[in-house]
């Protein structure tokens, strides 16, 4: 998709980036480098605890990481050897300062901090739960119910509590816990989240939502957390455990898709080869009579050079993306829409006059930013514009952690294909299969089923919604939508 | 004591003012007027919560008035008809904007908003039993404890429910609580900290610290919140309640003296009239051979009144204070502290040669600002210095809602007034006694005693101090001091 | 006067104050220490310039010198022994940063820095003119014409370009001036603004627009800089030479009346004492029966203390000013002014009730603050007021360095004495007569006249007011106002 | 080259980008737009001068655009129908905001506005003459020049003070003047730097320094500006004069390797293309035993597609560009270098294990940052890396306008190709031709030579270069370094 930094546009937005590291002087730092390199998984907010032989210090902030730390001094406190940290994706007016984690709660006699990437299906009662037992919340983040259901656990040690709150929470999770003594990671049933474990030269352990976060600290990827893992890293190294023996792999399609760095490894496929067969596959499926084929940059690159590739035609760069992103003073009106379209994306003429083109997108949202840019394309003397999306149509709306859980405003939701490419003015619009998409991801995975989560393009839901059902019923009411029942818990 | 505004001077300090009011349009902005003249109990943070319709909005920051609210978007959200507000003064590195109030929590179902002056000398045992069932606290506050256990409280109505949570918190508190509907105020059984209620000109009811704040919006005053009592401020007036009727008047002594404004009348006696009482005793008392009064600006100007009036002497002004603060850069060693004071003071030579001077101050902490400014007064010219002390000796500490929680760094606790002269380089020094101090403050009271804590002075505490007693017992441990029993709950 | 800090209400305004220092280390912290002692002749920005073994550095910012340099980074280049600086007051919208003196300017081959307090009356022309021979202004203040004039001067060494440059300008004028090699002080003919030298403890000098920032860091008096002098301080020490030999005292009577710092002393003359003598001498000229005298705080404290001496009356606290100022939201419309002022002071109802209150004020400009203080008082109880004012009425504008460069908005230009009680609400109005001020302040002169300017009273102008004349003559065409003549240049 | 945006890397730098427009509603925004799409010319500070009805009205700042106007609030006085504007490259500790340009002075009489884009090679000495004729400079930028010499012109009419001064200062330059009444823009006699001039749909002329700032306002190309042209843009329209008939076009060549962007048009050479064709040109003069062509983003993206193309072999992405960047807060150390490209880019390892690669750049200045990313690919498993530059070897600094006044720095100036191949690890290093450049840019072009300055490579320059002709000759004794006469002036 191309508008993933224009928010005003309609795009889908993963909800957050986390990282934790224990063993290494000035932890906090390294956390920082590692934070960046998971940028793309949330702008809005970041902090940073840091553990100083056992005492935890928190600092947040909002805004991009340069932002949030803009402040030097916010790095006087964050000493020591262990920290854990997050980079926030958060919707407009959703509370602040307060809501931004790693959020972190000292009692008399302990302090816990917590990260979460994802999103929790039956959080919702859960806290009502909580609520009328007298517990109080300080965010409006669904995130905090976990440290709640911890602190009310009547079992002997901090572990132990942690998995019985694990086994209380449903939906998608990658959690990074960290006490004084020792930082947590637990992946939820489905593994429906990346989250890898990495080692630094100096034998030190980390994690992480992406492998590309370890090569950015010069740290070796170790392995995938799997799903109902509950991993300590503490002075002693790295000790694996779990909380559920009943998980069932389900990835989250759209990390391969969209989201996800083209230099990570998911479960042991890289994200840019995964987008290159997706792009080879749509070449397969849906070839196109064109001159040359053209990427909507950045996010597309992968799947366009496939495309060329597999369909024998010449890559072209006819539109580039402006590097510097400034927020406009405008209104959201369409016309203003149009302008930031043109702020991001701009064409080039030489490239494109007089030729027939074929443009590679990797998805397609509202459709708003797709028409732009073929009016653009097309006043610059481009021919013929045919689109290919290299993935499915998305028609239903994701509750295991991506900000897109409605489909009012998914164009594929309430067009056939046909309208979609008239509404759009395109000479031909086609999306990869989501057997095409399957194949093209490749899952080396033993289980049933495919290991992915398609549901986006399938109405397939891998487990029980819970909270959102009542949503997802009104909306879809004479759509065909499945749910696996719940992993029998252990 | 003069050294109000430079806090690395050792001085004493108010922990806050409140203020809050139902029924004018744009309450959030009268609630700011009104916190403008509460600034003196607080520079540390402020924040206002506003009721628009129903719903609650909070926005805190630290820092004057003016800075915390200097950015004028902040009242965006601020609107509606009622609004309470905080001032806040905190020791520096307490925790930053968490635990600025109004605290403010969000429940499911309801919304509760939480100021409070004063110190709850129980807070950190009820803290400990609420967390050990679980609960979690947002702030190092103790001011939360209240929230949590007015939420476990099983009784029907929020009312019921806060008046049960009043009845289990000790020690020193005027509360403001706002809900969707009303706003409540309560004063703690021993009306430890002043608490008043006036009337706008509409009709509308407000609450605040001092009845100076009452004025500054023009609105009138009613009368002064009693101890023991529960008052609803709500659509339908004022309703007056008490959750208590085991109570007894002990108003802290400290505010006639330093913390109130001189324009706010306390219980029926005017601050100013009080100070300048206490300066004519003190001049009946200890009188001294000299050509003029002086007064340490700007807080000891009503006792100099007093003294100059009643000892016959010409009032000079021979100290003067400059009106502008500016932090310093330094590091509070010695020298440098005499440079913080010499920004802040500065001598009029013209007026202090060859005379020898009264110099009256309300009291003394540490005694240093003290030396300084005899120091000062001499090198102008001055041949000799009276110091003249408009309140008895500071000897014990306090914990009913002012920062001096023990007696390690008062000077008076730890030498004789001879030796508290020499120390400070006086020719002489004197001291208002007890009795004067009673005598010359005259507060219009039914019940026993004086009606007032003098426990500063005389080490009579009016009450257990609970979690507080292992500290005063080491180190007073030959000092004589006394409790009075707990009121006997109802 | 008792608007000094809310611009809106139509007050006073002192252009600048100045500092300098030669041969100290650390000398930008000490004259950061300097200016803060003369921060009340400005408070729209502040800079200094720091002299680092021959190579100066400028940092300037808008606001209190606490805002202004809150960023210690600042201080970084702010090196060496040497330090000019300079507190602005500025009208609105006058140019921002570029206007905040000291000016620099780099040559190829040198370095010059100009602070200036004063204004000058013929630099409009002279700006002109130089514009026309091909000069670019940097500021749209008329200071800088005294550096193009030195670097146009074709004289050998730059105190001889100096002095070429002196005798050229006209008006009132406290110059300092530093390049690599020395710091220059120089004041006009006639000596209207204040200006003295220094010395440190360790023998340094220094240069400042008033006393009271000698005492600041610790420097003792050594003498006023005269008119016409031009001082230069560098490693040699001190040199006293003059410019110009054709002077005459003229002093700003309005330093006396309100301006300086009632620590400092201007020609020999203590502020404070010529305050409280003007107050005297009000009460002899202006005797009323009344029962308490109360002061608008807190710059008419000393002429109330005259007042009440010598009427034998007892002064009392009826008005309090708040010692925190915060900017109000609000529209300065007629009604909210009133709650600027009500923010800003405050009434002692217990004081006030039932009593003929004599309200001592030092001046009136526009008489809406007074309007507002006595309906305060009436409302808090008075039975009567009567204001004396202790310095005479406001007719004619000023040009030598206050602004107040138009009769417009001063009510006496305007209304006899009668007119403005009716108009502000008194029970009578006096003000102090001129003969009366003249005697009060009681200058050791020996030249001609009262060695004091009181253009303000009697529209009587020390010299030709050059670019100045056309606007006075429209607006006083009926008014009887008179010039001396230039004094002969050498 | 790779490393635009890490500064400490030792980068190239353009000197700014201008955009002017005459005849919109709101030019001020226009222009904020235009900047925005010229932002890779300049990133450390941005200003903007508006034409409100014949006054002129200045914004400036340092940073982004996006941060030097994050204050909506600057926008309030920039309204009107014309505008211009600047983004500005500048080293570190240039003097902060007074070298941020447009620059604009204020005569009694009238305004001018001034952005520059270029480098003046005679400013120095005219800066030193001027001063000794008593100018004074409010900046220390050459272009202040071009304001004094206007000034000082005895000619009767702006127009012809403007060309009087344009024929003194030499050198690269592309001016955008504005005053009350037109904008004025005007190419040095050689047309060092690109500009052109569009035209906005509502029939309004503008200027920029690149064809693509006029797309993104939506403006169509109107003609390149020609050396030694003066156009005029003003109610009138658009009026193309000259000040100089005596001209040679002499491009940067730089401007196509490097610095433009690529979607725009540069004296009717598209720069994706020609930088297509270096990319091709390389590949027949160095080919390369490899399996995939890889090009370090994202400058040589368009090189990359060239030399794949003509190679014959498959490109692939096997470095990642981070889209986010942070300050980093580390020493630039070579370690901590290394850690800052580690920031900005990382490597595929899935795409490079095992392969033969040929890495493509737009060219090397130091060197390092080539080693860091070489070590990056064999350590991700590339088994060679054939290091090919899109550009001829930098050898000779440049002074019409890039920030590269000196070899000092530059590998090539020191090393053989086969020692820079040692130097930064590669299996080969090859380097376009000059003669290829110039083929590839292919510039349509009637006069002598190429139209190109090559000087970089071949240290022929096109014109004298004055006042760094000292600098040259020390540092380049061995080199042979030629220099063409000075075009004879009209």
């Amino acid at each position: 998709m191309s508008t993933q930094s224009i928010t005003t546009l309609g795009s889908l937005n993963e909800e957050c980036g986390i990282f934790g590291v224990w063993g290494v002087p000035d932890a906090a730092h390294l956390t920082f480098y590692g934070l960046h390199a998971l940028q793309h998984r949330g702008q809005e907010g970041a902090g940073i605890v840091a553990n100083d032989g056992g005492r935890l210090w928190q600092e947040r902030g909002l805004g991009l990481l340069s932002v949030a730390f803009a402040d030097p001094n916010k790095f006087t406190h964050l000493t020591g050897k262990a920290a854990i940290g997050h980079v926030r994706y958060a919707t407009a007016g959703s509370g602040g300062i307060r809501n931004i984690q790693p959020f972190m709660v000292d009692f008399a006699d302990d302090q816990v901090a917590l990260a979460h990437n994802g999103n929790l299906t039956n959080a919702k009662s859960l806290r009502q739960q909580l609520e009328n037992e007298g517990a109080i919340f300080q965010s409006s983040s669904d995130t905090e119910v976990l440290l709640h259901l911890i602190r009310r656990s009547k079992k002997a040690t901090f572990i132990e509590q942690l998995k019985e709150a694990l086994n209380q929470v449903h939906g998608g999770f990658a959690f990074l816990l960290m006490t004084p003594d020792a930082i947590y990671a637990a992946l939820d049933p489905h593994g429906f989240r990346p989250f890898v474990i990495g080692q630094m030269p100096n034998g030190a352990y980390l994690a992480a939502s992406e492998s590309a976060a370890l090569r950015a600290v010069n740290a070796k990827f170790v392995r995938d957390v799997k799903p109902g893992e509950l991993i300590t890293i503490n002075d002693a190294g790295l000790t694996i455990d779990h909380y559920t023996t009943q998980t069932h792999l389900d990835i989250d399609s759209m990390e391969y898709i969209y989201f996800a760095r083209p230099d990570s490894d998911i479960c042991g496929v890289n994200v840019h080869q995964a987008r290159k067969r997706m792009g080879q596959h749509l070449a397969y499926e849906a070839p196109a009579a064109a001159d040359i084929v053209v990427a909507v940059p950045n996010s597309s690159s992968s799947a366009t050079l496939g495309y060329a590739e597999a369909a024998g035609l010449p890559q072209e760069m006819g539109l580039i993306k402006n590097q510097y992103i400034a927020r406009t003073f405008i209104e959201p009106t369409q016309q203003r829409r149009e302008q930031a379209v043109r702020m991001k994306l701009s064409v080039v003429p030489a490239v494109l006059k007089g030729q027939r083109v074929v443009l590679v997108d990797d998805s397609i949202v509202r459709g708003t930013t797709s028409k732009y840019i073929i009016r653009m394309l097309k006043e610059a003397g481009a021919t013929e514009v045919h689109v290919r999306i290299a993935s499915p149509a998305f028609k239903y709306p994701s509750f295991y952690g991506v900000d897109m859980q409605t489909s009012d405003e998914l164009m594929a939701a309430h067009l056939s294909v046909a309208e979609m490419c008239q509404e759009i003015g395109a000479d031909s619009l086609a999306f990869l299969s989501t057997a095409g998409l399957i194949a093209a991801i490749d899952l080396p995975h033993e289980g049933s089923g495919s290991g992915l989560t398609t549901a986006y393009f399938d109405g397939h839901y891998p487990s029980p919604i819970y909270d959102y059902y009542p949503e997802l019923a009104s909306e879809a009411e004479q759509k065909i939508v499945t749910f696996e029942p719940e992993l029998t818990a252990n």
